[in-house]
This record gives C-alpha cells, sequence and structure tokens, in this order.
C-alpha cells in the first residue's frame, strides 16, 4: 500500500473555497495513492476558542482547556472528508483517540510518543483518504491533549514517520525562502535544504515549518516538502538529508526575529552553583532562555551574564530574578526589549571560512552595532537594535550572494 | 452520594454571560450535592456546523456529519469546567467517548442505549462538578454520533436516569405554559403535570421539552423538571407520574405546531397490504407521518387516505408517492401545507365528559372549520386551516378556563 501523508495549514483549510482548493490537490494524489491528510482548525478558528477559553479564566485549567481548544481541527476534517465525499472520493474523518494518536500525559505542550498504524490501516482498506486532526493526542488517562501553537506540523511529520512515508507540508507560501520574501524582494526559494539548516532556521524565527516538526523528521529521516496549497504545481522545498555530493551553498538563508528581549545580571559572583539558581526558577516559570553570554571579570571573582528571552516574557523573567536576588548574588540587573536578532544559517559554513568575517564587515560598512554574537556549526547569531533589523538583513543577503 | 442532573439549554450557555449566570446555579447546587451538568452547544452553535457541513454538500456523510456538529457541546462543556475551577468549584469536562454514552448505531438521529456509571463516580470522587455534552455518544463501532435536534434533553435525563437522580432542565422560560404564551396573553404556568401529558403537549408542538427526553423519563420513573436559567428562584414545572390524590384538571394545556402538510389519496384500493405500500416507502424515505385517516367507500372497494407530515417533507412525500403510484393503486392525489395542528391534552378526559364537545362548540361559534379530528384517551387533535390557528387556540384556551 502506497501512503502519502499531506498537511494543510489553518489558511488552506480556512474558507469553504480553501477547503475545496486543497480538496482538489487531495484528489490528485488519491488517484494513485492511499492518503493520509493531517489538518489544521480553520484560520482564526483556534484564536477563538483560545480567547474564548481565557475570556473565563487567564489560567484556564489544562483539561478543559484542551477539550475546548482542540474541537477546530476536528470540524475541518469532518468537512473535508464530506466535501471528498460529495465528489465521489471514499473518505472518512478520524478523531485523535480513533486513531489513536498517544502523547506525553501534560497538557497544552505534549509530546507525541506514538501512532497507532493498525486502525488506520484497516480504515485505508475501505478509504481512499482519512482525515486526521493535527496538534492533539490522548494521554495515558485519555483526556485530549494539545501539541502546542503550530503542533499540526509535528503531528503530520509524526504520521508520516509512522508510515515511512513522504510527508508533504501545504501552506500558503511556495517553500522556503532564503529570507523573508516580505522584507527582501529578490529573496529567493530554496530548492532543497538539510535538516540541520531548517532547525536552525525555523527556530531562528522562519515560520513556515514549526521547529519540533523538522527536529522530528531529521529524527525519524522522513523526507519532508514544502508547497503551496493556492500554487500546488509549482515545485516547493524538499527538507532532507544533507546532500554531499552537491556543492553546497556557504549560506543557505538568513532569519530574523523581532520578538527579542535581553537581560544583563552585572557582577554576579562567579561561583559554582549560580547559573542555576538564575535559570532554574525562570524554567520553573515556564520562560525559554534563548542565548547566554557570560564575561568574568579580571580578577576572576565576579561575571556580568547576558541572557536573551522572548519578549512577551521579559516582565515576568524579571520580577522572578529581582525575588531571588538575595539567593543569585548580583549587583544591578539592566534589560531591553527593542533588540532583534539575525541567524545567518549554512551547512557549507563547515567548510568556508570567511562567513563571519563577511557579516562582521557587512554590518560595521553600515554603522549596525552588534550587541552580541553566538556561533554554532553551521550558524552564526547576532543582536542588534532592532531599528535596523531590516537594513541588516537586506545587506545581508545581499553580502552572501543569496539573490543569485 | 447525593446527585443532582442539571441541563442547560443553548441559550443559557449562549454568551459568556450566560454561562456564569448558569454557573452560578451550579454553584449552588453544588454546595449540597454532587452534580452531573449535561449541557448543548451555545446557541447558534449547531446551526453554524451544520450550515457550514451543508455547504459542501446537500447530503452530508453521516459519519463525518456527527463528528462535525457534535463539537459544540465539547467546547460549551470546557468553557463551563474552566469557569467554575476559576471560581473554586473543582470541576471537569467529559466527552462522550470518556463517560461513556452508548449509543444504537446510526448516526443522526441515534438512541442512548447506555450510560456507563463507573467512570463518572469515579471522577465524582474527586470533583464536586462534572459537564457532560449533550446530543451525542458512541456507537458500538466507536463512531461519535448524535441523537437528532433537542437530543440534549434526552442525554440528561439518561444520566439522571442511570444515577436515579432527579433531572432539572434550565431554560430560556420558566416552566411549562397552558399554551403559548407569545399566543395568548393570560396563559398559565402549570406547576405539575403528568409525563402522560407532557408527552402529548411535547409531541404536539409544545417546545420546552424534546418528545424522547418525556418519553424516556417516563420509562424510568424519572422526576423531571423544566426551570428557568434566568429567574432560578422561580418554581417551574414538574413532570411526574400522574397524582391520583389531586384533582385532575379536565384539560391541562394546549398545543399547537404550524409546521404541518396533508397528502390525501383518492380511490385507493382497498385490498391487504396496501397500507404498507404507502408507507413503507415513505418510512425509507425517513418520512415521519402523523396522523392518519381512513374512509371506505360505500362499496367497499375503495377507500380515501389522508395522512399530516412535517411541512418540510411534503416535496419529498409527494415524489415518493407518484412514483409508486402504480404499486399503490390510487386515482387521485392531493395536498395541502397551509394546514395547522391544535391539540387539546389532559388526563382529566379520562372521566369528564364534553371535551370534545366544547371543542366543536368554540371552533363553530368562531365558523372555523375542522378538517380531521383524531382522538386519544388523553387528547383530541384537529387540523385546520392555518390561517384560524391563533384565534382558534386564544378561544379554546378560554373556553376550557385554563386562564383561571
Amino acid at each position: 500500500m502506497k501512503v502519502k501523508v499531506l498537511k494543510f495549514g489553518g489558511t488552506s483549510v480556512g474558507t469553504i473555497e480553501a477547503i475545496k482548493r486543497s480538496a482538489s490537490i487531495i484528489s490528485n494524489w488519491s488517484k494513485k495513492n492511499k492518503v493520509i491528510v493531517v489538518l489544521s482548525a480553520m484560520a482564526g478558528e483556534t484564536d477563538r476558542l483560545i480567547n474564548l477559553s481565557k475570556s473565563f479564566s487567564k489560567t484556564p485549567n489544562p483539561i478543559d482547556y484542551d477539550n475546548a481548544i482542540s474541537t477546530g481541527e476536528n470540524v475541518s476534517c469532518a468537512l473535508m472528508s464530506i466535501y471528498l465525499n460529495s465528489i465521489k472520493i471514499k473518505s472518512k474523518s478520524l478523531l485523535s483517540w480513533q486513531v489513536p494518536i498517544h502523547t506525553s500525559n501534560e497538557h497544552m505542550k505534549s509530546r507525541i510518543l506514538n501512532i497507532e498504524v493498525d486502525k488506520i490501516l484497516k480504515e485505508l482498506k475501505v478509504n481512499d483518504v482519512l482525515l486526521v486532526p493535527g496538534f492533539q493526542g490522548i494521554n495515558s488517562k485519555y483526556e485530549i491533549t494539545t501539541l502546542g501553537r503550530g503542533g499540526s506540523d509535528t503531528s503530520a511529520v509524526a504520521v508520516a514517520a509512522a508510515f515511512n512515508s513522504e510527508c508533504i507540508i501545504y501552506t500558503d507560501v511556495e517553500g522556503v525562502y532564503t529570507t523573508d520574501p516580505n522584507l527582501v524582494k529578490n529573496a529567493k526559494k530554496i530548492p532543497q535544504i538539510s535538516y540541520e539548516e531548517m532547525l536552525e532556521l525555523a527556530s531562528q524565527g522562519a515560520k513556515v515549518l514549526q521547529t519540533r516538526s523538522v527536529e522530528l523528521a531529521m529524527r525519524k529521516k522522513t523526507k519532508l516538502s514544502v508547497r503551496s496549497s493556492i500554487k500546488p504545481n509549482k515545485s516547493g522545498t524538499l527538507v532532507t538529508e544533507e546532500n554531499s555530493t552537491l556543492e553546497n551553498n556557504t549560506v543557505s538563508g538568513i532569519a530574523y526575529s523581532k520578538d527579542e528581549a535581553k537581560i544583563t545580571l552585572s557582577k554576579v559572583l562567579d561561583k559554582p552553583g549560580v547559573s542555576s539558581r538564575i535559570f532554574g526558577p525562570l524554567s520553573k516559570g515556564n520562560i525559554n532562555v534563548d542565548m547566554i553570554l557570560q564575561n568574568v571579570s579580571q580578577d576572576g571573582k565576579y561575571a556580568n551574564l547576558s541572557f536573551t528571552l522572548p519578549r512577551g516574557d521579559l516582565e515576568k523573567a524579571l520580577k522572578i530574578l529581582k525575588k531571588e536576588k538575595s539567593s543569585i548574588g548580583y549587583r544591578k540587573i539592566n534589560s531591553s526589549n527593542n533588540i532583534s536578532k539575525i541567524s545567518v544559517v549554512g551547512v557549507g559554513m563547515r567548510s568556508h571560512a570567511g562567513v563571519a568575517q563577511t557579516l562582521f564587515e557587512t554590518l560595521g560598512n553600515n554603522k549596525i552595532n552588534i550587541q552580541v554574537i553566538t556561533t554554532s556549526e553551521i550558524k552564526i547569531s547576532i543582536l542588534i537594535d532592532d531599528q535596523f533589523t531590516d537594513l541588516a538583513v537586506q545587506k545581508l543577503h545581499h553580502a552572501y550572494k543569496l539573490h543569485k
């Protein structure tokens, strides 16, 4: 049995017309394959349910909250199946507990543990298309769980992995671009990209794929591609293993995020355990710290410590750190929320020198000051004043010749 | 464990304010009882889902259709539980498959077979309130089924029966009235009514309770009452076994339905099996025939046969009967859709003569022609021209002294 896994995002099922358009893509695939389709909720529906829930409580209890916000995907699956059946394609919508999709126990940010294949295989014997809701599953207590924002991508990759199938993500863009096309007019679609690069781009702010879905695809070696549901005949971007026979570009893409804030603690006593006294309470407060930078003073007694975090968490983090001041032992706390992060990503960095140099030169020539630098094997990230974000991305895109 | 079962209809959970108002009723009951609450979808939500589904297919396939239209109750249960928890009442929303509520296999008009009590009892040990979605269940194939319009009343009575509890239906009216208060200004609330009378009133067009819920309550001897969710301190209507110690009113109430049509087949050959050749195909077409009237001709060879059906089914029924003309063998087919039905209901009819006479006199004095009459032990139903509906109900309400 040849199985294809397709995923359609919120805008691709956001209206009656969009559902019908996406149905014709499904219909084409179903001519030569059995098709499992993972759907998001209709665009705006999950936000509507979240807002409704939060109008009753700022901190809704997790079980009920997941029950409320998981209904949108079930509706879009049912509607899609109703339409497919009406155009004579044998289809059936399944609920996550019917598959079942097993997840970890926690709510609102659960992780997929296992997808049972027996029920789906049985259903595929009598149906050509199965519709499976993204973003959710059931835990060991048979409660509905949700996977967190963008979780439907992860659902789709998990289903594809379970069936050793390719996973095609249909969305409202034509693929992954060298950078945001809204910002750089001559940004180019990347025909093929490695998991590692995609992961760095995804986690650094490119919004096409959810980071966790790329992680999972990389771990399971699932062939993953991104295509347009509006122009389905255009080739998209294929995310796959690094292809050693191809000459890689030095830099594949540039991602940016304006949603950053920075906290600096001055004169932290440089003694064992101090990091955990800083980051422990933040982690308990559900704050994800990103870049961390530490300079030890010349006498070795004190350190200055800076780190970045999502801008929305800044107030909460400051409150936590001020409360823990005596336990941590720092002199001063400073913060800024007018910074942005730019990441230059490419597996070619491994073998090409000069990537960092080009970055420094380009920004220097444009009088953009770099506040923090961190690097990994295939990525350089910098923090700059957020008013220079667009300029920096445009200049770097040109400097790395990504428009060619 | 003292268990109360409450049910709130669509308008009682139709807005954030309505949910909060209904929550305060639940909160009061939860002080001295464990409470199971059965909820409808927020007013308008099921219609929205039905319309969405039907925009893809006029005849949506049943499994997917039930998946789509059953989501609204899950949302209202989750929202109610979020709010109850936020005001410190330990609550949890359950999905119908989690209870489970077992139904018959058919979709869109399924019947409740059994409600498991173990899971609910276990949950009631750690929660004060459980929220259960009305209108739905799962069948033996573990598919979601729905119960048909107004099914949430039936869900509530079934839950109450399973726990030997009283069932209180909270709605947007204060109880069951002697007739429609919109039509007769001095209609009076009925404090107590027998199952049999309520059943006749419900099935004859009074919209307060769904017929099947009354049937079920009668069979299970479940104490059922109707109260206002807006004025919860007002006493409502108690539906219970006939109270022989009370002097019953001759007539308890008058119901009417403008949603009627009539078909007459002329010169039907009066031979064995002809009825089944008429009503068999209609039943297969899912058309519920109500009143049936047959006059055999003097020579005993032919009969004229009239019956009523919901107005919305008239076209479909005519199409079926014309197709079956040669099989049935009739001369002519006539139909009318400007008729309405009025029913006078009361257990007192059993022992009081003259109820029919008052009806004939009243309508005669007002020059309203009666087209068809049928009677049961506790009910007289008539068909009249629908332009006289309001007048007839008002005059009859007065003639039977129901305003006193």
